[in-house]
């Protein structure tokens, strides 16, 4: 069969698949704030075969319902995963459309939260920045200055 | 670059694709209706290079707004183009998800129309069974019956 499923899994991943960095004040973290990387996609329920063919492919990742709608969720949030399976697949089987820039803005902030750079304030600033750029057309709950001007700086 | 391009069409298709059926009243057409088999994908203009992809791969369909939002799409209507084209594509690098059965009813009925079955009341009836079959989570503006008992039979 001369299906690729690394390549398909990309194409399946440029339509429905979303690299996203959000932040939450958080009392555990020192500067205040947590940064989370996650990697998803989701689909109707009754066509969910991809998210299982991830799942398996990669060997990381949860399956959930969505609880606003009749769809599940594949997500990988552990840094580790991130790193050690989704970057490879995508650096590998590259995005063909736009959502590139977004896997490329995604991989920056991976590697840089993987040197702990996330722990410093200008590190976490430049994590900030990078973030800002992904998604231009999504909504944000925090603006950069909103996050920026109340870091925690000991 | 180990990408494979067709693999990707097909992944990206699995998650953003539509075979589509529909059926018109028609006066020019004999039977009183018009089957329409229809392939299209749409996606936000902002990242819509995966659609270009496709109709050069293809050598053919068009890339149109669509009225609604701010999205293009590609879509391929001509039963020649389809059968030459896409109907082959998937063929070869099939749809891993549930979406391949909608795939197969498609093929199913532009099989039927290159051999003018849909010019009889009979194999009309059986495009009609098929279609009815396919995107069962859509909604259909005509029923099966709306259309089979109103079938101009001469």
């Amino acid at each position: 069969m001369p299906l690729d499923l690394d390549s398909y899994v990309s194409g399946f991943v440029d339509g429905e698949g979303c690299f996203c960095v959000s932040f939450q004040p958080s009392v555990r973290h020192a500067l205040g704030w947590e940064v989370r990387p996650s990697f998803s996609v989701s689909q109707n329920a009754d066509r969910a075969q991809v998210l299982h063919v991830l799942q398996q492919r990669w060997g990381c990742g949860s399956i959930r319902p969505d609880r606003s709608d009749n769809t599940l969720k594949f997500e990988v949030r552990n840094l580790s995963e991130l790193a050690g399976a989704v970057l490879p697949h995508f650096e590998k089987y590259p995005l063909v459309s736009a959502k590139q820039v977004d896997f490329d803005l995604f991989k920056e902030i991976c590697q840089r939260m993987q040197r702990g750079e996330h722990r410093t304030a200008s590190g976490f600033g430049k994590i900030v920045e990078a973030a800002m750029r992904m998604n231009s057309s999504g909504k944000r709950k925090y603006s950069s200055s909103e996050i920026l001007n109340s870091l925690t700086v000991r």
